[in-house]
């Protein structure tokens, strides 16, 4: 195993060459008419880093992203949706045939019960919107997933950050949560710094400290990449 | 007249000199809680190209935007904002002072009627928004209006485009107000083109091909010059 191991150093093919990676990022937005939406403060930063980060260490990386004012990353093949229903229909359709699968996206847990078909017009004092829960993609994920298929999953919270990150983890079946406190300064949506604790499947944990959002996609990259030789 | 027209002509300094403008883009963004908001599919690029252009004509600009992926133009003064209650304050506070208020931001009707501390657990199947009426900015610069001051409004339409346009134009005491369909292909939101008809107090209407939002800019602008020099 140690020669193995040697070799795997010394011919240093890029680590994850061979394996295609699923990346996803940024809100979604869900419409209540054709003009309002209920978008999220997602700026799709964190997952545009792990996939160029990816893609740069050999890995055939596909980014699924929400609306973003971000730019393609090089070597990426990316595919744009707005809403929750069209990244649950992007993810699946790619699903079986990825190695790691990295759920970066913000997705909404509901949209409106209804999208009106024309701008609705200011009247009432009050207007009452209905929202009925979507699909929770990384939860049917976890169902479907295979052997040696690695999940990645994301919790933004602003509150009892660790309790529910440790709770995701279990529920939805995935290898490792990326967890951060999105009310921290220099942490969470539109900074290019993110403050994040890894949690495992096996209960560890990681604190990071602050670091760029490129630094944090270099190291879950390279635990995912450890995650892979330790587990299989 | 002929002669004082013709001395303008020749003299030629540029046509905004001296005028303060004051400019709106963007859309407002109204939190729901620290992660969720409701917004709209306003990118900014209508306001921002008249900004731009009414600096290079010679006005003392300033842009008071919601928040979009779009650069500062230059010799724009821009301010930065986020609800419509911060939009209202902004535009309030230097209307004024200004010679031409041009209200291109696509400011919310509604606002949830608390934000949640924290975010919103997924619970239940169904969710409720209950939304509040914020107040119509517009109206309120309609009211303070003074002689001489000009306004300009936006109405983007799914519907009765004309119809709506005329109603506000009287009821918000507008001089002018630039109305779009936002379903036509080729106008409205995310697009770099637009289809505008201009409808002016006196009930004249004139119809513009689809265009730029830059040469719809630039017409909007030498409308306004033309009705400075009619009007006063």
């Amino acid at each position: 195993v140690i020669a193995e191991k040697a070799i795997a150093v010394l011919t240093a093919s890029p680590e994850f060459a061979g394996k295609k990676i699923l990346v996803t990022a940024g809100g979604t937005i869900e419409p209540i008419d054709p003009v309002r939406y209920i978008g999220n403060r997602s700026s799709g930063k964190m997952g545009y880093a792990l996939a160029r980060n990816a893609a740069k260490r050999g890995g055939a990386v596909t980014l699924i992203s929400g609306p973003t004012g971000l730019a393609a990353p090089e070597a990426v093949e990316v595919i744009r949706v707005e809403t929750a229903a069209q990244m649950r229909t992007a993810v699946l359709t790619r699903f079986a045939d990825a190695d790691i699968i990295i759920k970066a996206a913000a997705v909404a847990d509901y949209r409106p019960r209804e999208v009106a078909p024309q701008k609705i017009k200011k009247a009432g004092e009050v207007l009452s919107i209905t929202l009925e829960k979507n699909p929770d993609i990384l939860t049917e994920l976890g169902q479907i997933k295979r052997q040696r298929q690695i999940l990645v999953g994301f919790a933004a919270e602003t509150q009892n950050l660790i309790d529910n990150a440790r709770e995701k983890i279990v529920r939805k079946n995935l290898d490792m949560i990326v967890a951060n406190n999105v009310t921290l300064p220099g942490a969470g949506f539109n900074t290019d710094t993110n403050i994040v604790k890894l949690l495992y499947k096996d209960g560890n944990i990681e604190d990071l400290p602050k670091m760029s959002k490129d630094e944090v996609a270099r190291i879950i990259l390279d635990k995912i990449h450890q995650y892979c030789q330790t587990a299989y």
